[in-house]
């Protein structure tokens, strides 16, 4: 087996054909192998939350029965622990199953933002904020690499949504790409280099990922440093030659040998370097060379160990919503009964290529049984099916019968969500409802039950309008084959809750500004809403949210002390990941059992010279907390974490003026708060002949220029010359090139002169 | 003096030198006279509410005092009467006294859509909507142009803000451009064919509407057939000779001979032709020719006349927002006293170029004493200036508690509005809020007063959260000069109001999506809601308005019988123009009193490719009904009325699928609802080899010739194939283009005869 240092003779004895045809799958799951040169083929597997690896051949679309592995918590529950240290030990028990398995590399995590909580695929994401979403994505994929195998981080970029997935054209303007699409995959290559990066399949403004040099090169290479290898996602690749040269290196899966004999032809014509067809297939090599002995090693993982692992996940990953008068944790299981299909038939992953075969299977009924084996149960209602019986409405009616005479008196603990067949990779939601038939058992139950919890099962936010019926309600997301467990110790008080919504759950769809044009039309989606997704939207629409992000319960209570904030100037010379701005806020744990508080804070910009949301999360911190106990969290903010992408220099800035620094558990709830005045230089702003008389006076020299070749202008513009209020307004916005023909003022070499010598 | 028929043997006899010196002001207000052959200059002055005459010599600024001249309702009222009828009268009172005054073109109306109700020039446009805004500004050039002079259709395009208005980039897509922004251009050109058409100064999607030939030319000449005189707004020009071949044809104002000679330079050096020079300077003689001599011949009016007809228009242009317990008509003016230094000192116009002179001037407080001259009357307030006396605090509190005195027991009516300093060409406003003094005197006064009445005067939406405070309250707008008398008798029942909003009150500045992206950032203002603007953006986030689209209420009330509705299938050969669906509605005055109701209809598509709103105004009819009087409202819709803007074919086109179509008072008050399915052909699909299987099996030619080439695919695709359906959602998906690589269906030589053949 060949190591990185052959790389380079390896590829001197290559022929252009068999460097060409590295740069495509051998089959549907490995690189291409080259027998002559004694270079092996290394298997990639789907699974961001879990190893999908296809049992025996392959077929042709991938979706073959795969061999059983670990059913970790979907991302969507990932991102509610808040917790990059449980994500880094994720990472760790992964890789090791994944190097078990014999596989390479891994193809996840996936770091999309959450534009539209219908995106069909939400439950392979992490969050609607970036900075929460790339944390996260940085610690597992630390994890799972530190056992040698590699990860691919996806799908790069601007793909948030299925609905023409394989071709809508994404508008993104620049400032919102890189404040709010951008970072998480930026702080993952930093942070964690991932072994390979997956395009997407769209078009991100105009040009495919697969096409996109400024994505594949100039961003992810140049600007960040990127030293790893870029992947196709599965069939994301249209003209072949023109993604080598944008620097897509690896196309999967298999082309047939039709992209490979293009790539030659382009090569041939001149209109393909063969340099980009060597480091194309040098990183290929690099990839096979650093993965594949680690892969052809394998090992072995303990199932069993490794479902409890899955259980403790889960535990982690359930968000208290709503808990009135301490309705949870349940006293026992006397006088409880269960209702719900979805506690005796889980839904617990997503559809679609991250779909895993798992090796155990918990289900909450099993798992409360197993602690009080009478527990009543009826089913409630029928998941619904693709094949559907006859006879529907009378089914249900007897089922909803049913469930309300055992409630009748009792706690019900009801399991609801949404069925399979609503969230898959491949189609969106059209709507944000749990099923009807889960809503009307929920109302009747309630009519007649002593107290309702509802647990909840569904990959992205459902509308809450229900809530009022129930006494709590913890969502449960998509919690993997440990998830019944979890739910057990959660509703008793074997655990307390601690996760927190990585994602805001909307009154209505609607009240998201990104909903006005979602999923697009006629093959473009346009971002309108700009950096206006999430919690960001919510907040400067003034829509209040039924549960915020970042919010969640747990089985105590927590206080804020007082916010201590301390900002140091921002200069021109500042590098941006220099610390800026530090805060402390103690927390205590003020009730009767130990808990975890994830304080988080918020920085907002009231005065700006660009459109900001109201607040952003900037920070966060888990404290574990007995009772009693006060904690510290300590936030240090980089000058990069309070600037912003200024579309005039290409650049991060960030601006003098006051900060509103916000400490609190959620984005709705922050009871601390402390406005500091920023010290930093002014934006950039070039001087041209388009610049106005007030934008020339701001830059001392060039105004000390200007000002005496103003004449008539100046007199009638300086407040000593008795200028007309109204009037002067109007002239200070004039640019400098409407004054030689408007005003008579300079002559139009003058304006030259001025813009050669200051612009 | 020459004729139109004379132009291109007067072109003949100019020099190149004089041909470019027509292309530009000779200075502020004429066009550039050439006494060598006897071409006159022309005035054009401003005013869409009143002309704007500089008497004397003008000033380089053009703002010195002017002629005094009628001035009427500014257009935020003339828009709320939703009267076509009214505007045309308008027009032809206004030509005339245009004529009389030997001015040639007025430079008015503005019919740019009010995306914000921040714009500082919101005062001078007419509504949010282009259907109403097209409407009303075609009867009022229509009814100028009459008189023989002509007007200058503004400011086009996309000059929806006063920031940083002459630089500004607006990027607005395809479809809002043609749904939204330019309509009501378009149908002022199609039905009015106004003298001239003024440029705005900003840039639309990265050029400046004075150099943007697609704006300039193809859209506003070749594809809407405009036949007059393109003119800059004053100061817009910034690259002459790129203006010239736009389509630019008259600089205003004079650029000093500067642009004159760059022009001549641009011909001489090959970069423009001469042949556009000549088309641009025979507009301008066109222009002179049908206006000089009717300018010339002037002609006389009757100011009290006109001022007793500014009176009339007043009385229609106010809104009654609100009247509780028939609050309003006032019985008499026994107990009622008068508060508010507007009652004394009206706001009655705004600020900027369109600043009338005024005639006479009505105030209400007089207007009311004519009527009782022992009518009480305090201040409350005083009125912003820029040079404010010392303790304001203890004067404001004077005058606060001297009102409140006054109010104890009575009926208070208050006059509130927006100080002149909130509202001006040049800035746009911060907020939407009455100043502070005006707040609190209304609390004081509502706590002690036995009734409330509210008068407001702005030129743009305020929000109205101090209402609970008010009985009723009256919407006045900027009344003009007989705006004193309009309250009066609309307070007294001389009159009853018959005002409908053209605009929405939104409860707060937050709920209009377009405020994400209000003013731009960094040169830029993107206009990321789309077509969401106005009651289509409260509408479809779920943002109720204080007061909808269209409200208004009076001294009677209405009922709507069954709204009957037929529509005709559309085919291919439809036009545009042709009548597709008619609707009648029967409305009864239910009250007391005759009055005026504006029976509005409105359609929304729910089932679309596009993004909709959930309903938009496409007809409305004023009916003048006695006391148990009824009348019917027939409403006929063209396919275009029907039609969105399809962005792949770049046509109107009408989608098939229901409509719903809605008759009532106001966007929130519809009680008349009937659901039509439309038929139509789909939309236009060109088949690429992008284009998905799907797509492809639409059109049953192009499905005949490939079906047969699918193989396996087909076989994993068919429903007898038992197919997955998963599976099978994913792959009819698939664009052709992928089928070769990934499937090893077809070849890419059966891809591109398939193209070649059905594309």
């Amino acid at each position: 087996m060949f190591t990185e240092a052959d790389i380079p003779a390896l590829l001197a004895e290559l022929t252009l054909e068999e460097k060409a045809s590295l740069l495509s799958g051998q089959d549907f799951w490995h690189s291409q192998a080259i027998e002559r040169v004694d270079i092996p083929a290394m298997m990639m597997t789907d699974g961001p939350h879990g190893l999908r690896k296809q049992a025996g051949a392959a077929d042709h679309v991938g979706v073959n029965a795969s061999v059983p592995a670990t059913c970790f918590p979907t991302a969507a529950g990932l991102a509610s622990t808040w917790d990059p240290t449980l994500l880094r030990r994720l990472g760790e028990t992964f890789g090791a199953e994944i190097k078990a398995n014999n596989v390479g590399v891994i193809l996840g995590p996936g770091v999309n933002i959450k534009r539209s909580p219908l995106c069909g695929r939400n439950f392979e994401y992490l969050s609607e904020d970036p900075l929460l979403a790339g944390v996260l994505a940085s610690a597992l994929v630390q994890g799972i690499q530190s056992q040698g195998v590699g990860t691919s981080l996806k799908h790069f970029a601007a793909n948030n949504q299925e609905t023409d997935r394989l071709r809508v054209d994404a508008l993104v303007d620049e400032r919102t790409l890189r404040e709010i699409y951008l970072p998480a995959f930026e702080r993952v290559v930093v942070e964690a280099q991932p072994a390979t990066v997956m395009c997407a399949y769209n078009k991100l403004n105009g040009s495919y990922a697969s096409e996109n040099r400024w994505l594949l090169t100039d961003l992810l290479r140049d600007e960040w440093g990127f030293e790893g290898l870029v992947v196709s996602d599965w069939g994301a690749v249209n003209d072949r030659p023109l993604g080598v040269h944008a620097g897509l290196d690896l196309e999967m899966p298999s082309s047939r040998g039709i992209n490979d004999a293009r790539v030659v032809e382009a090569v041939r014509a001149g209109e393909l370097s063969e340099a980009a067809v060597d480091l194309a297939a040098s990183r290929v090599l690099r990839m096979v060379a650093r993965h594949q002995p680690v892969a052809a090693e394998g090992g072995s993982f303990d199932p069993a160990a490794n479902h409890g692992f899955a259980r403790e996940l889960a535990t982690r990953t359930a968000v208290l919503l709503k808990n009135d008068d301490g309705a949870l944790p349940l006293p026992g299981l006397d006088g409880v009964v269960v209702i719900g299909e979805m506690a005796r038939t889980p839904r617990y992953q997503g559809a679609g290529s991250s779909q895993v075969n798992p090796t155990f299977l918990d289900t909450a009924l099993d798992r409360l049984r197993a602690r009080d084996a009478d527990l009543p149960f009826a089913p409630g209602y029928r998941l619904a099916e693709a094949a559907e019986v006859q006879d529907r409405d009378a089914d249900d009616a007897t089922l909803l019968a049913e469930a309300v005479e055992l409630a009748r008196g009792r706690t019900a603990v009801l399991f609801l969500g949404l069925p399979a067949i609503d969230e898959s990779e491949g189609y969106d939601r059209t709507h944000l409802s749990i099923p009807e038939s889960h809503r009307a058992l929920l109302s009747a139950v309630a009519a007649v039950a002593d107290r309702v919890i509802v647990a909840l099962s569904n990959g992205s936010a459902v509308t809450t309008e229900w809530d009022a019926d129930a006494d709590a309600v913890l969502e449960l997301w998509l919690g993997g084959q440990g998830g019944g467990e979890a739910a057990a110790r959660l509703l008793l008080g074997e655990a307390a809750p601690s996760g927190r919504l990585a994602e805001s759950i909307p009154v209505a769809l609607g009240h998201l500004p990104a909903q006005l044009n979602f999923p697009g039309e006629r093959g473009t989606v346009r971002y309108g809403e700009g950096i206006f997704v999430g919690y960001r939207g919510l907040d400067a629409t003034g829509q209040a949210p039924a549960y915020p992000f970042g919010h969640g319960l747990t089985y105590t209570s927590f206080s804020y002390g007082a916010l201590q904030v301390e900002a140091t100037p921002v200069t021109a010379e500042t590098p941006l990941d220099a610390v800026v701005l530090t805060a402390t806020v103690t927390v205590t744990n003020t009730g009767p059992r130990p808990g975890t508080e994830t304080a988080q804070l918020y920085v907002g910009r009231p005065s700006s010279a660009v459109a900001r949301a109201p607040r952003e999360l900037k920070a966060f911190a888990r404290l574990d907390l007995a009772p009693g106990e006060s904690g510290t969290a300590a936030f240090a903010l980089t000058a990069r974490d309070l600037a912003h992408w200024d579309v005039i220099s290409h650049s991060w800035r960030v601006e003098a003026g006051p900060a509103v620094i916000e400490a609190g558990a959620s984005a709705a709830d922050l009871p601390e708060r402390v406005v500091v005045d920023l010290t930093a230089p002014a934006l950039p702003q070039r001087l041209t002949r388009f610049s106005t008389v007030r934008e020339w006076h701001a830059d001392e020299a060039a105004w000390a220029d200007l000002q005496p070749r103003l004449g008539d202008f100046w007199r009638v513009l300086s407040p000593e010359g008795g200028a007309d209020e109204a009037l002067a307004v109007f002239l200070w916005d004039m640019p400098l090139l409407k004054l030689p023909a408007m005003f008579g003022s300079l002559t139009t070499a003058d304006v030259d002169e001025l813009v050669a010598r200051h612009g």
